[in-house]
């Protein structure tokens, strides 16, 4: 692949920084490289290759000559300039949840669904960082085995939440450190020493927007428009990396052989399952990995046939920035 | 009630202390009060009503002239200790594993099953502290709708693992603070910044004693041999509270407006369920309470009928201290 002109939209913040970290590292075919945020962001400057690049504030003519560009600066930023950018013959690749269930938008993650980005018209959509860690799991199950449903509770990270939720959580536990409890500014409740079933807001029925997605997005992705997906999500004073407790229910009998065997060879999977070694994913070791790791498999014990799994993965890197250059090298 | 002689065998762990704090508060008739523990604590002193206590080891002749102990030590302790209590005269609550699942034995939340104390032959099993805040809930869906089925996952704290687990926690957290990582020496892995899929030792089917508990023990609380209980456990860096995702399947509908109305009429139970002024319970907030705190009650997505709620309640006291002293009043 020749060099590319690409940007990212939204560079200064937690997943713009790791997607800097993930281009490198993979080598990307990075040609000129325009870093855009915030206004007061404009003129800081983020490493990339040993080179420091100015943070510039987004305009009408940002996108002139610009091959690739991702979004990672949410909805709102989205929903105005990414229209701006294919119309100015950019490529977008949008990590936010603005385009996720536009049906003209492909939803795609590439271990699952890539064949959903054909007749893309400029415009791909990331999905939700649970989302992905929670199908690459399901895929290799549903082509087995056949999904019925799925029961997904989560133990989130703050980062999903943005960098300046990590940094809350940092200063709230060294608050704690002192007996103090910190006012939350960017959670919605203090998060050092607690646990909260809220991520992001609530809808009307009860639900919050994460947990809609985690239902919406699974349904695209895995082109089964019924499915049911029961799920609560929840904040934990985790800095990186969400993990999920996950139980299916399936139209045919798998073993928990069988299908460990097919997790271990998923693609961005990697199989961690020695109870008796106490060997389980867990966000102290998952920290900035490419891969998801699935454990504790076993039967359910509800449904017959069904499984029972625990994963975790670094939301930052496959849930946002790794699966968002991965989208741009099929592109 | 005229005073009673009575023990707490362990009483220098957090549970210990946990009770002493109820026994206060409750204004328990105690008369006589003795307060075992190890070897190693012997000659410590423990306040209670204004007076220093001194703690003893255990000895052939302790339990003499004792007309009720809490054994609070472990289910090594309860095993070898408890029957020669028994023999003694003395009434034993025992909060360990040992008995709970012994036919012979009851095993009694007071809010659900006071009924099964009836005929004990000196012996009551305090149920598991997660199984007591998870039956509370349970019992007033299941006279109303007929439980089918319950897919539970948990969030709990440390102090499950007891006082030097809360220790650790706090060590790990303050060594967090310097960017370093704690070893663990209580629980099995580092809990600061982590969350991990492992509540006690695991079975040979790879679950863990702690899942197994929520199955066998929910099922002889509620009277429900048959009833299926799919637990995942997890502990989270949270001090004293533990949390639950719950999805039930019912036999009957049930509303959310009629189980909102259960819930919150049903004995040990407050329901904080308002996401739009995002009140639901959380551990910060029921650190220290009696009751158990329901929310986030919403209709099931995977089970029709079925209900999907969330619950937090503070371990310590009614997932062990106060249940026992509960049971010891009815007794």
């Amino acid at each position: 692949m020749s060099p590319r002109s690409v940007a990212i939209v939204g560079a200064t913040g937690a997943v713009g920084r790791d997607l800097l970290h993930v281009l490198a590292a993979r080598g990307f075919p990075v040609g000129r490289l325009r870093l855009f945020a915030s206004v007061r962001s404009a003129g800081e400057r983020l490493p990339f290759r040993g080179e420091a690049h100015a943070v510039e504030a987004l305009g009408p003519g940002s996108f002139r000559g610009v091959e690739l560009a991702w979004f990672v600066a949410g909805a709102a930023v989205s929903r105005e300039w990414a229209p701006i950018a294919v119309a100015a013959g950019t490529v977008v690749v949008d990590n936010s949840s603005a385009f996720r269930l536009d049906p003209e938008v492909p939803l795609v993650v590439p271990e699952v669904n890539p064949a959903a980005l054909r007749g893309h018209r400029g415009l791909v959509a990331n999905p939700n960082c649970s989302t992905i860690l929670l199908v690459l799991a399901l895929w290799p199950l549903h082509v087995a085995a056949g999904l019925r449903a799925v029961v997904v509770s989560t133990y989130q990270a703050v980062s999903g939440a943005g960098g300046r939720a990590m940094q809350e959580l940092r200063d709230g536990l060294a608050a704690a450190q002192r007996g103090e409890v910190l006012a939350p500014q960017v959670l919605p409740q203090p998060i050092a020493g607690n646990v909260f079933p809220q991520v992001f807001d609530f809808q009307p029925d009860g639900t919050t927007r994460e947990e809609d997605k985690l239902l919406h997005e699974t349904r695209r992705i895995l082109d089964l428009p019924e499915l049911r997906v029961e799920a609560t999500c929840v904040r934990v004073p985790v800095e990186r990396c969400h993990s999920e407790a996950v139980t299916v229910s399936l139209e045919r009998a798998l073993s928990v052989a069988a299908a460990r065997e097919l997790l271990a060879r998923a693609p961005g999977l990697t199989l961690c399952d020695d109870p008796a070694r106490q060997h389980y994913p867990m966000p102290i070791v998952m920290a900035g990995c490419d891969l998801v790791a699935v454990g504790r498999l076993r039967e359910s014990r509800v449904f017959a046939p069904g499984l029972t799994f625990w994963l975790t993965g670094d939301q930052l890197r496959k849930g946002a920035s790794l699966n968002a250059v991965q989208l741009a090298e099929l592109l």
